[in-house]
């Protein structure tokens, strides 16, 4: 039984780091007691020692111990072996990258198939998609390869920002360049707001928190969806 | 005698297309009756037809002719002849994987490193950097590489954008995506807003328009640098 948390960000304004999704994570991770955290996604450029310390402090408060992939010998063991995921937000490409490069892709997909509880934030959700290609990040790495876990039959923009319509900025867009994506691909995008996540179980992708997704789909226009959508209906 | 016009942006907001560069183009493509227009990068997705469309209108203000690149039947032997050239804005991984795919990268260098008048806006400025990974674009292509025109030794960030003090949105800001960028890359980084441009002359790199530029070192704190700044001395 396959089981995601996709969350648009691991913070939300005037609270801690995963505060907001601490109830969910309590049932989430019910039955582990050491999360495996994949911290190559380096947000800020930091160390992954002090991203996995910062992951521990998040977890102690509900009685779970954090281990940091990057202290593994061996990875894929370590994925293998997990009673549970977390891969962190930060620079999708960097996270991308250092996936491709420790050959741990196939290995991570497997497992999530195979029904280990995963949660992603940020760069950590966008991997669970077809690919990659609708993150907001700079290109600091350069993957072998743009496509990543596809465990949902779509792609996420994490951090989905709505046009400021009162802005004098003449850089696109989000939903510009999500468009600018469509011209190219058919995955249809799922733009989640801060505060918004994907409870996936098996086929059931169900939107929660309290806020609106912007879907959109190739050659129609993006439309809201509300909480409780179930986007197994749109594939 | 390189000479390269690399300009933030083609368009300032409550002007129209390319018009608060239009006397500085007078001067700089004075010698050219043609300027050959290179539309790889699509922006929002429109054809190649209909972007050189709109770069003709606005050269037709100040009688210069526009050759759409995608027209020619060589476009290597088109750049060979041109004139002078204008690479226009959209999405970087776009423009820099058809240049690619076209074979077109070392030409295109080498054509403006013997003296051909360059102007790019945005997506088309960034690719006269170092390489293209300090671009703000969904990398809705993947390109053979992310390397460049390197033209001048540095990264450009086209549309630079301060930092929202006010946001509630945890996404990152511009400035910690480029540090981020630093934590892998020494080149050093122009964060070019709105408005501004770099005019080069040889070796001489000078900030114009009115605004200052917010330039990145790899270990230094960010600094703001005025107009008619000469990069040159930073190399």
């Amino acid at each position: 039984m396959k089981q995601l948390l996709i969350a648009s960000t691991s913070t939300i304004y005037g609270s801690s780091y995963l505060e907001y999704l601490q109830p969910t994570l309590e049932v989430f991770f019910k039955n582990a007691n050491t999360i495996l955290f994949i911290p190559y996604a380096r947000p800020g450029g930091i160390s992954h020692d002090d991203y996995t310390a910062k992951a521990e402090k998040a977890f102690a408060k509900i009685n779970k111990n954090v281990q940091g992939i990057h202290k593994c010998d061996n990875p894929a063991h370590a994925i293998k072996n997990a009673e549970a995921i977390f891969v962190g937000g930060g620079n999708t490409f960097v996270l991308v990258n250092t996936l491709y490069q420790n050959k741990l892709m196939e290995v991570l997909k497997s497992k999530i198939e195979n029904g280990t509880p995963y949660l992603g934030t940020s760069a950590g959700s966008n991997i669970t998609g077809v690919s990659m290609q609708t993150t907001n990040d700079m290109p600091i790495a350069y993957p072998p390869s743009f496509q990543t876990l596809g465990c949902i039959p779509f792609n996420i923009n994490a951090h989905y920002l709505d046009p400021d319509i009162h802005s004098k900025h003449k850089g696109e867009t989000r939903e510009t360049r999500i468009k600018e994506f469509h011209t190219y691909h058919d995955v249809p995008v799922i733009g989640l707001r801060e505060g918004s996540w994907l409870a996936v179980k098996n086929e059931d992708i169900i939107l929660k928190g309290e806020l609106s997704v912007r879907f959109f789909q190739k050659d129609k226009e993006p439309t809201e969806l509300p909480p409780n959508t179930n986007f197994n209906n749109f594939n």
